[in-house]
């Protein structure tokens, strides 16, 4: 049963089982160094769909699936299915909900969705609401493109600090039961709120999303009274190297707290800086997804890792709103992985 | 604390209270005939703001700002708030949030919105999870118009089966501990399943949602064992005239459940068919949102009403799927709201 610490973090006391999970990728991310850790891999962008959008909604099911079978459940034990993406009226989720018929509660995070849609699961599997229940969230390079900047045929040169957004999609099936003894779990969950320091280039995601992860991080280590060292990663959604850079900063500044030695980007450990050419890094909701629902799990699942504070950052901003001289606000939500002890 | 009662349904035990409401429209909405419910109406669409985004922001935060001074609650007593809207990248919403400075979970269920911010309030306090949360959702005719059919000006006819986006917002919040005596309830929630019976047109919302009403409406009255004449209004979101007069049909022949005399649909309560043009009647994430969020609420407040079933209806279309000629799938999330007896 959830129970309040602090003032924003929630204590999910029963810790719910992450019993079956999986992503699901395409071409760039499953050349890059995450690779022997997913599930599926897409060599066309299409997935064999006629268009980008229906082949993100296709990465999504893939993952749903995937995890669904592992964690050996039927779609009937679902009792409710978190997830959310980055398309205009998420349809990346929706039309794979159509077809899955779970209960659906629609998410918009931005790229945040993976970390909240684990924190809903969580809470509702340790409050009773649902015995099992659905984390996911996906993205895809071309749709995101195409809706947020330019039409990919304009070839448009792109700066140093933007990210490449990830074609994936990752997956978890949250329950009240474990699967085996070697089950991870959500210990604990936050939601964030907003936060916006007037970064107002669309370029730069990581910027405007770092302020809201280290408020976040911060509140969370307040809350629960322990320091950066106790835990074995502090893995954010997205932020890139520039957004990275600056979180380690800030949250030093503002707070005090060192991250440095266990700060990890989904966004920089997805792809090889070197040599893919993504400028700052991975970006969109697959980005975590995809790491969190394969690298991660695995490692939580045979205990190289033991605890891993997972925050999701999202940018909420649209085209219109930059169009009309907005600012970028950012979010960031967290979710405490432990491995089984 | 929340138990599941039958296949759909979370029987919230702790029956979380609603202690503040309020709903902000605009001018043709406080024409209507619930004109006298409303705490705020803007005779401006544009609210005093810059654009019909902000604007929908400006309603949005002015019905929670009024909700939480009704309340007599504080910002910082907020722990949780759940809000939407129609705008890509629910940018009525996130805006908002950035000056509230709530912890956030950001949902999308199109007009089913205000029905599953409500839910989702209502399990996280009767969880424990949350004190005091924020249920919130809002559209505006004017940013709903351009972004999903055209351009004002252009001056497009309607058809006859078409709806008005209402300039609206509604808030309610949700707490475990009453006001006073005559604080409404949440009793019960269903999050509802995606159903697509295969409507495409995009000016015939009211069919396409009136599928997922029929089977959420009757999921819960299987799970609890009820009858439609158990309650005093079964309240649908915004079906309008010639959703409602499916809806009716269609659980009569699905499911044998006559709700015609217990069935009222907010679309059709907000604006007086007759004079105000609005073709089936009114729609969006603010239709529902603001008529529940005054007079439904304040019916419960002095009983005249006592139990109302409030199902609230999205379609999960966006421009993007209709041009890439898919269906439109339709959602239906409910809360039973009963008057504190």
């Amino acid at each position: 049963m959830p129970e309040r610490i602090g003032k924003h973090t929630v204590n999910l006391q029963n810790k719910p089982y992450i019993v079956g999970y999986a992503a699901a990728v395409g071409k760039k991310e499953s050349a890059g160094p995450l690779a022997e850790f997913f599930d599926k891999a897409y060599t066309d962008e299409f997935c064999g769909e006629k268009t980008f959008e229906k082949a993100e909604t296709h990465l999504q099911k893939a993952a749903i699936e995937t995890a669904l079978k592992k964690a050996k459940l039927l779609k009937s034990d679902v009792q409710c299915a978190f997830a959310g993406d980055l398309l205009n009226q998420c349809i990346g989720s929706s039309f794979g909900m159509r077809d899955l018929k779970f209960p659906f509660a629609g998410l918009y995070g931005a790229c945040s969705t993976m970390a909240l849609s684990l924190a809903m699961s969580g809470i509702f599997v340790d409050s009773g609401a649902a015995e099992n229940a659905v984390a996911a969230a996906s993205s895809h390079f071309c749709s995101a493109e195409r809706q947020y900047r330019m039409p990919l045929e304009y070839g448009g040169q792109r700066t140093p600090a933007s990210q490449w957004t990830v074609t994936g999609a990752g997956c978890a099936i949250v329950s009240n039961k474990a699967k085996d003894t070697n089950s991870p779990r959500i210990e604990k969950a936050i939601i964030g709120a907003v936060r916006d320091l007037g970064i107002t280039d669309p370029n730069n995601m990581g910027a405007a999303m770092a302020p809201a992860a280290a408020q976040t991080i911060a509140e969370f280590l307040i809350d629960t009274n322990t320091k950066p060292e106790d835990y074995d990663m502090i893995l954010t959604g997205d932020l890139g190297s520039t957004g990275s850079n600056l979180l380690q900063k800030l949250i030093k500044t503002e707070q005090g707290f060192d991250i440095s030695n266990v700060h990890k980007d989904c966004g920089i450990m997805i792809f090889d800086q070197k040599t893919q050419d993504v400028h700052s890094g991975g970006s969109g909701c697959g980005c975590s997804a995809s790491v969190v629902c394969s690298y991660i799990f695995d490692k939580l699942k045979n205990k190289s890792l033991n605890k891993v504070l997972f925050v999701g950052t999202g940018a909420l901003l649209s085209p219109t709103s930059s169009l009309q001289k907005e600012s970028t606000p950012g979010i960031a939500h967290g979710v405490l992985l432990t491995s089984n002890d």
